[in-house]
């Protein structure tokens, strides 16, 4: 073999040690995303230091990542400790280094992609093993150690009930603030806000719990306003930015809310913002020490598996990857907004004016479905369509001790039924 | 080709078909574990179910399980929708029928696994993706709902952190009983138990929270007395039986505990006892709808990671295997223990006498070992033995507003350095 | 869970079944391409119809496709059995009902696969797992059974080494037809082609031997010309076509070869043009009994791996997704064409004007390049540049008993240095 | 992380490095077997040498190992150039160090599992991505290029279709040796070996090609007398050992033919041998320089993937793994042996005596079958055992030009109908 060849193949091997290595140096996004076949091969790296993987191991406790069946351990590249120890959920495990390296190196590329998209004054972040619903409970519970006598949780009122139920899981009381309709929209009433935290008074409100992504025509919550009023009477902020990541206003907003007012955690799906699989949550903010808190209030140890899937996926984007990403949905919603705009006008119906969501889009069902509009959405999903819900009035829904009518319009007496991507 | 071959061949493919519609139809373990690759058609089958895996499907949601990495989607084999629904984690998913049957599947072999290594009596179980841990926190504050009033915890002292801080993170007072030292072991005082109880007053406290798994000395706690206690009083009663469901007398106690006495709800480890890696647990007990409860608690969304885990596991095993995988146990214990105790005694130490402890073992470190014990654990780990552990004297440790010495050993003033396995 | 889900995730399944039961039917490629997780589904289904996998399977014999190591097992989808028997390669191997079926539907896609890239008159073909040089050594041992008295094959000169050691390794004597120099091209000396013949005697010919695809500034030989002269002389016309399937116009040659003329076979290699790792080729042709004694001349069993592999891009790519491609490359060679013309005029050279040659580009070298030209092609390989090759005078290569120079540019005395990629 | 744990696993990444370095430098089988995880790291490592998986690569020519399927590149970890060049199908391919690599290895591996099996005088073997049947050709054409005179293959009568076929493809004609019947054995009638060498003359004889292999009651040709033959007359010797690597009795026959006479080349299949999917064989032989001109007569290059195979197998039984499966096989033919004699007695039939065959057994159907023993054989299979064979008196086969009567019992009018396994 000619000497180039030799040079060149070494040259290769170099290139992925280097990718390897300036990874763990700088624990940030590649710029290019990763091969697969790259990303393996670290994985496997990785494995090969965890204990359960060391040649001659002989493991005698009852925690010791025994993997029984080999399908499952080839879907987690025979990583089985998990991560975190009983004091904390980001600990470093001693018996499994790899893990820990790997939990380290995807919360770096985490706290950079919220960077990149859009929140730069995030300071630490979180990567959870539970998704957002979890995740709102356990800051609520860290919160609730900081504030024993704080029982109220101030809560713009927004139709999807996971959040709701996240604040009844945390044993706290959530006290709804029934919205305005500015136009088309459903928008924060922050008079109400400032008004009822006073009637409370503040030392008994954990936190206000405000929304930053939903459906239209509902509009992500005045965050500004209110990390101004948070700032002011000295309460915690916490924002369900559900699936804000994957827009820059809504990271504008939380941006602004922590420049001009006070944020203290704002938290996000891995799922719906990365594209892995349901199970994740990040939770980002301003302060590493609050950010750490969370960590330790999480009892015990947890499942790798959210965290490897983020891992892989962000390696695989690399940050050129996400960017591109970020950009294809703007252009993508603008054309979906197009076409829906026509397709609403042939059937006589419109496009719901609702500027100020940027992720989500509604088109009336004025008077052609008869009495039961939902009947469409069943429609859709039968022709393969998912993700469509229609809205018809006067739904009632009950949780916990709160009772809604119109529930999924995030206010009562929206006033014409309607269909929500 | 003769027709005895093509016979044979549509037979065997009838055979694996025949596996899947038994699973269906009876939603219980094989009784003989499966193939890998039957297992893996059978996965493939139910992802065809999911709507993301739908030929035509176009989502237009936000919640559509795409998943944009391919290794990712390989190893969930293209299950992406989780599981639960925002009002409970064990609900059908419209959008996700393979993955709910999945679930729904796992849940009963895990409730036969339960029965087959000796809580007969189990009635319902819930698998749960989070750990022994959270999963405590989990069903603390299920019982919360019921009592909203009681805010303390009765628990025999048990030193490993994860217990102690599941009650802390669910707001909750924890009430140390300390251990009385019987021979060598460190048992339940059965009768501070009962007398603390009386002082607080039963209403005011959430439940009793023993454990029947742990290292010796310790034994495991007085199951069956407390279960008596616990109904005596009408006081729930939740077992920490982290990695007890190996050993057939923990479930024993579990069960005589059920039979004479109260228990609402025991907790295990998945990777603990089924050989999985870390990241989910079961909940067992005699009373459905209680157990429901807790499914009901859980806010939002979650990881089928260790679900599917646990799925795969329990087919690959099947029941004759699980219980190959009990029987083994059992005798490598009495092996271990014969050879540990020649050891022992060749190095002027002895095995402690912990008869009742069916899972650990501990050998005393007399005086050989200067002035730090310790060192002998990390010469193992070094030699590649790990999950020993050294137990000096006069450990000092602080967890949340408690404090312990001789931390480690289960009560204060043990006599003599140990190392337990 | 609401009916119209049920229904749609049944409707769901039925698709993939009916996928599954079409290709059964039609044994063609599917129009729109395949997912990976259904191909994998199907693989499973035929991987079940194998005795190997039979669950209830003693396997006594020699020849029973045990395999020992997990690996190997997955990346063969437990297909052990290979395909063929002794007596033929493509028959059905009664204990390998899964495997036979695979190579039948392979084969009835690749047959379509080569009508659509153009030769629509092809009747059959053969997949088989040797690269291209053996199966032109195989289809000229399959000739010689037919024409034991035949020694001689009628070869244009083609600078790459492997179709000539496949006429070698047949035992046969190559007949060297030198190519004529028109314009920049390198193209066949059709009156040498047919004096030559006349010079040997027909009878003692076993076939013409031309190639259809090549590295410019060589064109394809003159395809339509050799067919007619061996229809004329009743002489057996066998084309290497190694990467031709990708052009219309190396199609277009046989094609009119078939319709004009006589051809008997043409050989393709399954990597260079579908794009799988090298291992496979395709032999076809206008004549199914002919085809069928080339699959019987193969001794013995024989690898299933590049059949598995060409039936699963076939089946990823479907018709639609592989006429995709053939227009894509297409397009590429245009731009690659302007592009590399640019490049060499701002160097000082030339595009040699190939236009018979669809495939392959080729750049003068006119004096920059000093004693060594080829100093540039290691350059290239250097700045992870592969697959171009300088073609430098004078170069001299023994093959076999002949000895040829300027090797490389396919004539002696090509008038420039050249780049070929 | 205390040091101790640091420590720890940099010397576990340093254990596994040291594996790869050690099998790099001694090119030997490991002495214990690697995990699939390590194997799994060592295949992307070697990928990473390939030129298609340098991070930087634009290939433009037509040979750069493009994989276009995501299934088909997994399976074969992204090595895609196969192996070999068109002069030499062992040859170092200079775009693809790391497949070049790892074939290097897998035939040092290879050639020392052939010593550890019997037949310490092995030179050099190749490792044929050819099953057993083309490979018996290959070796046929590169002695024909030697003896281009010598037409006629000596061939001790064999029923099994592959080698005959191996002869005709060659374009040689067998000259079958009727064998000898003694007591219940077939076994090699050596005076007439001598005498049709004698007839036809050794210099017209290409080489004499008996079976150290074969179904019982045909017993291994005897090896070590045709050695002496081929050396008294100069004759080569090519001895077809298809599942002969398994039993120490065929290897030391080899062995010894090697020591007292002559052979030229001794081929196994890696399926029957090693346990790998069909497609592979060894040829092994005491004279590096033969073994390299096979090699040569290949044309061009060839699928590695049953080379990738016997690599994984090699490394994942190791030295100890592999000596172990040798030592279970003689167990378990001996209780098999064990077994069949008692069935057969309980029949009133019997196990032939057929003590030099040491892989295979024959029980006799003595006249409980009426007129189609077969049925038998068809029973067996039904009932999912597969491999045994029924032979019955009268079979005829017509094979190239030759036929046989009682095809399958390797001799005409075996006296008994039996089942042979």
């Amino acid at each position: 073999v000619s000497s180039a060849y030799i040079r060149q193949a070494s040259e290769a091997r170099k290139q992925k040690s280097n990718l390897i290595k300036t990874l763990l140096s700088q624990r940030r996004l590649p710029e290019e995303g990763w091969s697969d076949s790259t990303i393996e091969l670290f994985l496997h790296e990785l494995a090969t230091m965890d204990s359960n993987n060391f040649v001659e191991n002989v493991g005698v406790g009852e925690r010791e990542a025994r993997i029984v069946n080999n399908l499952v351990a080839r879907r987690h590249y025979n990583l089985g400790h998990g991560i975190g120890r009983s004091g904390d959920v980001s600990a470093i495990q001693p018996k499994a280094a790899g893990s820990s390296l790997l939990l380290k190196l995807c919360t770096s590329m985490a706290l950079q992609a919220l960077k990149l998209a859009g929140v730069h004054s995030t300071k630490a972040c979180l990567v959870l093993p539970v998704a957002t619903g979890m995740s709102v409970t356990l800051v609520l519970l860290a919160l609730k150690r900081q504030r024993p006598d704080a029982k109220y949780v101030i809560w713009p009122r927004m139709d999807q009930k996971s959040c709701l139920k996240a604040i009844l899981t945390a044993d706290l009381i959530p006290v709804v603030i029934e919205n305005l309709l500015e136009g088309d929209e459903v928008r924060t009433d922050i008079p109400s806000v400032e008004e009822k935290l006073n009637d409370i008074g503040p030392s008994n409100v954990l936190c206000i719990l405000p929304t930053s992504s939903c459906f239209a025509p509902r509009a992500p919550d005045r965050i500004v306003e209110i990390a101004k009023i948070c700032k002011k009477y000295d309460v915690p902020h916490v924002i369900n930015n559900a699936y804000g990541v994957q827009t820059s206003k809504s990271m504008h907003l939380i941006s602004e809310g922590i420049r001009l007012g006070r944020v203290d955690a704002y938290i996000q799906s891995t799922d719906k913002n990365f594209m892995v699989p349901v199970g994740g949550a990040i939770v980002g903010g301003p302060n590493k020490q609050f950010i750490r808190e969370i960590s330790t209030t999480y009892p015990g140890r947890a499942s790798a598996s959210p965290v490897v899937d983020l891992f892989i996926t962000l390696l695989g984007l690399g940050a050129s990857g996400y960017k591109a990403l970020l950009a294809e949905r703007k252009v993508l919603l603008n054309y979906f907004k197009e076409q829906l705009a026509i397709v609403a006008e042939a059937h006589g119906e419109r496009l719901l004016d609702t500027k100020n969501n940027p992720i989500s889009l509604a088109m009336s069902l004025g008077g052609n479905y008869g009495d039961d509009p939902t009947f469409l959405g069943s429609m859709l999903y039968t022709r393969c369509c998912s993700g469509c819900r229609v809205v018809a009035p006067k739904a009632k829904k009950v949780i916990g001790d709160l009772s809604f009518t119109d529930y999924g319009a995030h206010i009562n007496d929206y006033p014409v039924p309607y269909l929500t991507t």
